[in-house]
């Protein structure tokens, strides 16, 4: 490292100047406990302040001692979380907001960028058909980056989709298919190769669960991503227990990733204690390593330079900020992405779907009547406590989960204008709202189960194998 | 995990129960500063003494915060290492005695076992020859569990080998063949398969240095390595870069470890700091998998219970305490180990050899003459300061750089003690010991260089790939 702290720290990224003075204030701390010359003391306090000042400059923010640069900070370790802000991170949901998690001020805070109309009619030109539903109502809300890929697009440049998934049982819920249906269809209208993570390390890591087990629960949820119709010629699904050691590629771009993260950052990132094991710990590298084209040289042709684009819920950003800080510092492309707001509860929008409470989420493999059985029984209703009341006040869409449900699930946009109106106005009662959703969600469900026995473990064995694509790089 | 720490803390390793007082200390903090109920606090204070009862039963020692249990412990933390003791670990040796660090205050810091002449004599037995002089003269001085493998082996139970190198520079240098040559021997009279790992990701992680050159290194070190005479049918060598990419078995070895090896537990065993980076912080299970027999599916037919025993220095021997730590509670056999003592530079015993000093080691690219020259001019003299004192008092072999060589590389017993008995007389001056060494190391060396030339890149690539080995499991 230079001495003079202005000449190349211009080039450093906010973590790396944190981690500058970070290390400076241990030097002066133990110059002074070793009762080092005045001298020395002095210059090293002086080196101190200017690397401060550089901080300063480059963030915005003045220094503080364990608190990471706020582009990289998550709200789980406690000292940046503001006293009424929602809890975000890939293990935590939790707002006190029936209406669910504050999506403006969480760009705000993440430092992402709004998906506004201005880039939806964008996307309506580039592609040359109408967005997905769940672009024109907000359900993806947020990215980063996407803009430089649609001038890569534009200008006839490749780029990939990458997503994925914790196979942590075998049952999936029906938000899971969120991120799955919207990525089958950016894969359709851009035509471009996809990569699936199943995380079942992760899934072994963090339960209490064998690597055996973890590697099942990943080709069994493997059955349902596949069954949302992804095109076998263009997609590759891959367990890391599994690929890791069938790829060349990967291990060398998780190795990199480890070694330009320090635990200090995933402390900051992912509120990871020192009594955490180091699998953990060093797992975020793993999340972060599919971001590159090099991960996968049977698709890529060995090219290492190929946009990523990554559509997830926004829980999983903080995988992603960490790795679009280490990309340059690697030699590689930032991935762009397109977060997504979680998908509610039955009980209510205060938080995420959860697989261990079977009520709190209509299952794939639910029956029809479960599924009805469900929504009367368990879907919060955003309506009044009494048909009179009801009829005079009307109810309200924003809390009511059945809504919610019809704005993920229920295309016809006109229709569900005509929902919302007559809801609100109270010509609609709670009962009837909810049987559109079972109406909708039980044909939605069955053909989905339908879809799925169609899947053999030979399909499955096709999708899993490391092999070419149909495209040419 | 039990509310009552008696029924299952028995079954528990010292460092588990470490943890879980660190844990419930933890928690007893947290009760506090969140002002929780008093009878709260009193159950989990009481918890707590409970835990640490069980502590001091089972390790003998009191619990302190931050001081993982004496076994586990390595010198470099600060906190462990009295005064006077040598300092040493993967990374530094250290020692301020001319005679080199002292080994037998290691064994009982190490909590390892002496090699006695009881052993050695076992193993004379059972291989039907004299043991190698390493064992012999203590060259290789400490193990763990090697009467199990004799036991085993006696029962006809088969086992493998493991050694390592972490391929730092091209240029290796006549000490780094210590471990080769000792475990070549163990190959021979034992016949049993070998795997020999190059730690190429380690050498990334810790030193300025790209993913292709760490891997070049490998590759270059493997002809050094194969020049020891390696049998090509009975030895796998790989590198990690490359293996992890192409083993079933290694990764999910790796990642069990990792689940049960906490930041805590690295940090007091390798020093580790929150500003080191997640590549390090996990690498400790890549060096523990190959410990185990499923690391190498292809070798082993997947049998997962063979036994593994590993001769390396002994400051190699924090991995795998680490690594025996953890055996157990992953269903695996604990690895035996053979210690060796450290080869010191010219300059004299008290630092191991550098490969980043030229003159402070003979390398094996070394010409005769410079062989010769470095001799000569740096390796450090037990001698007296004039050829009068010399002949009057005689020289001390036991600081003595140019004897101690000669008790690793002249095999001749008689000829050896000859040597010792005519220098600690005074009758043999340092310049004729000298001469002595330069005409042992010189063959040695230009053998070793012609055995090198005939290493092709076939020869390496065919060692490197993964296969069967001669042995049926």
């Amino acid at each position: 490292m230079a001495d003079s702290p202005n000449c190349d720290l211009r080039s450093l990224s906010p973590l790396q100047l944190f981690e500058r003075v970070t290390e400076q204030g241990e030097k002066v701390r133990a110059l002074k406990a070793g009762k080092a010359p005045k001298d020395e003391i002095d210059a090293a306090v002086r080196m101190l302040l200017s690397l401060k000042l550089s901080y300063k400059t480059t963030t915005g923010q003045d220094y503080q001692a364990g608190l990471p640069p706020k582009d990289l900070v998550l709200i789980n370790n406690g000292t940046a979380k503001e006293e009424d802000e929602d809890l975000v991170d890939p293990w935590n949901v939790q707002t006190s907001n029936a209406k669910g998690v504050d999506y403006d001020k969480l760009i705000v805070r993440f430092g992402s960028s709004k998906i506004d109309t201005d880039l939806i009619n964008r996307i309506e030109r580039a592609i040359g058909q109408k967005p997905h539903h769940f672009l024109r109502r907000g359900i993806f809300f947020s990215h980063r980056d996407m803009d430089q890929v649609l001038d890569a697009y534009e200008n006839k440049k490749p780029f990939y989709l990458y997503t994925g998934r914790g196979p942590s049982s075998q049952a999936m819920h029906v938000g899971h298919l969120i991120p799955f249906m919207f990525t089958k269809w950016l894969q359709e209208v851009f035509d471009v190769p996809l990569v699936i993570q199943l995380t079942d390390d992760e899934k072994y890591l963090w339960k209490d669960m064998t690597v055996e087990k973890a590697y099942e629960y990943a080709r069994e949820n493997a059955k349902d991503i596949i069954a949302c119709g992804f095109d076998i010629n263009k997609t590759f699904i891959f367990s890391d227990l599994d690929y890791l050691g069938t790829s060349a590629g990967f291990y060398k771009n998780i190795v990199k990733v480890q070694k330009h993260v320090t635990f200090n950052q995933v402390k900051g990132i992912f509120g990871f204690t020192d009594s955490d094991c180091i699998g953990k710990i060093s797992f975020p590298a793993i999340q972060a390593a599919p971001s590159f084209s090099s991960s996968f040289p049977q698709i890529f042709n060995g090219k290492d330079n190929i946009q990523c684009l990554i559509p997830c819920a926004i829980d999983q950003d903080p995988y992603f900020r960490m790795t679009r800080d280490v990309a340059p510092r690697i030699g590689q492309p930032k991935p762009a992405l397109l977060h997504s707001v979680f998908f509610p509860a039955l009980q209510g929008a205060q938080t995420k779907m959860s697989a261990s409470d079977p009520n709190s989420s209509i299952f794939l493999t639910d029956t029809p009547k479960q599924i009805k059985t469900k929504i009367n029984k368990h879907a919060f209703s955003g309506g009044r406590d009494t048909i009179e009341e009801h009829r005079k006040y009307g109810g309200n869409c924003d809390v009511d989960v059945s809504f919610m449900y019809l704005t993920f699930f229920l295309e016809d946009d006109d229709r569900l204008e005509q929902l919302k109106q007559a809801y609100t106005s109270g010509e609609l009662l709670t009962g009837e709202l909810k049987k559109v959703l079972i109406e909708t969600m039980q044909p939605l469900v069955a053909a989905h189960q339908e879809r799925r026995k169609q899947v053999t473990d030979e399909i499955v064995k096709q999708f899993m194998t490391p092999r070419k694509l149909a495209f040419e790089f």
